[in-house]
């Protein structure tokens, strides 16, 4: 569905500037989500399920999740962005699928449209149950770009 | 705009019940926040501003908003369900309309619909910015119940 | 909620401005939506419901709703826009509380925030259901301004 | 992402019922949407754009989109559910991605999640500009099932 045309690069430096934002956005430290590898248009993370993830009923909280989704989607969003322009959320939406469990969460996010006004991304988070790799949760997010 | 012939408590040990759950939600506990008050069909919620709530550019991270947004609409929701009834969030949709910072965040939820297949609540979180109240995010968020 | 100091109109002719575009938007006119009034910040229109609105099962469908609630907001925004800018809905979310039914649906929306990047309004719309007029669905809608 | 065991048939009616269904929709018949095709999980739907749907910017209008988005869930998610059981729409978000022009608009819906406290679905609208098909506009809608 993403154009190939709008997935185009505009800052020749993008890759160093997202890991160093990355690396120090705090809440995401905190929480323990890690960047595994972005491109053009597109970024993936991964978090390792603990204790202090979870709510009173014991599946991941949905709050973690959301973290996840949008910080991945910001993240993609930043990598088409213009040099000296950072990504802000403005909105967005997130439907839970199924319960997040397991030992790991893997989010994928991929850039829908990139534009000079607004970009926006989709976010999906997986869990592995049994040795299936299930949607659990799934966003849309819209991204402004302010400098 | 709530209805307030919706806004009927059914399960009597709702009180108790609600702040078990708030006080054993490890995700919660972790973020630091923490329920203020709550009635049939709202909840308030307060959040400290921490150094670890942070993103990369010194505001609150859109998750911990997220986070706050939605647990406090869980609770609001919780307080009109029938007994042995749990809230699961399924989707929600947040606007942030302005950044967060300051010293404290507070969040209120307001039941707008309470029905047998499904429950929607809204919550506002709230910034001081000087001594000005500001609206700093909105969410709607729906819930269904499971026993 | 909405903020006072961000609610200055910046087109002192968006009056007349915004009535033509109203009066020149085929689809309105076709589904049968009237603007009642707007000022700075907020507009307010009406539908006479028709059979043509309904669903098989009977109740306004929809997208009866996501137009009025859409293009009521879209007007709300209008109004705060510099001249020579037009209002462009970029997403929206509504949710549906109950079946619109009965001879007429108002819509009430206002603007929740409005800046320089974009603009949030919130879109109300209900029904008289025996002299109860309740509100069957909720929407928000992100604009930009385009000229 | 749909998962394929999920998208079982429960009424073998289903197509009958729902052709019966979306042929008896008053406002699908005005505005001029058309069944193109559907399956266990999912519908196609076709619009052939008229001077009817647009809006004062000579664009179709938002709300024409959302109609064909909803509508053609509503149908995807009617494929999986049991005999006797309605789907209603209790909430949706779209993205406007680019105008919607040209002289026909195609939409597919996707059940991404059947249950049985609800159903979420997909829809995609596309356009031809030129001779190239694009996305226009992307919905997520949450379905619940009404005996």
């Amino acid at each position: 569905m993403p154009e190939q045309e709008t997935m185009k690069v505009q800052n020749e430096n993008y890759a160093q500037e997202l890991t160093y934002a990355l690396e120090n956005s705090n809440f995401i430290s905190d929480v323990g989500i890690k960047c595994k590898d972005f491109g053009p248009g597109w970024c993936e993370s991964t978090l390792q399920i603990q204790e202090k993830h979870l709510q009173h009923t014991n599946i991941v909280h949905a709050g973690v999740l959301a973290t996840m989704l949008d910080n991945t989607a910001g993240a993609a969003a930043f990598t088409l962005l213009p040099a000296g322009v950072s990504p802000i959320t403005i909105e967005f939406k997130l439907n839970l699928l199924r319960p997040a469990t397991g030992e790991i969460i893997e989010c994928k996010s991929q850039v829908l449209k990139a534009g000079s006004k607004f970009t926006v991304v989709e976010s999906e988070a997986f869990c592995f149950i049994g040795t299936e790799k299930k949607l659990v949760s799934k966003a849309t997010v819209t991204i402004v770009g302010v400098s």
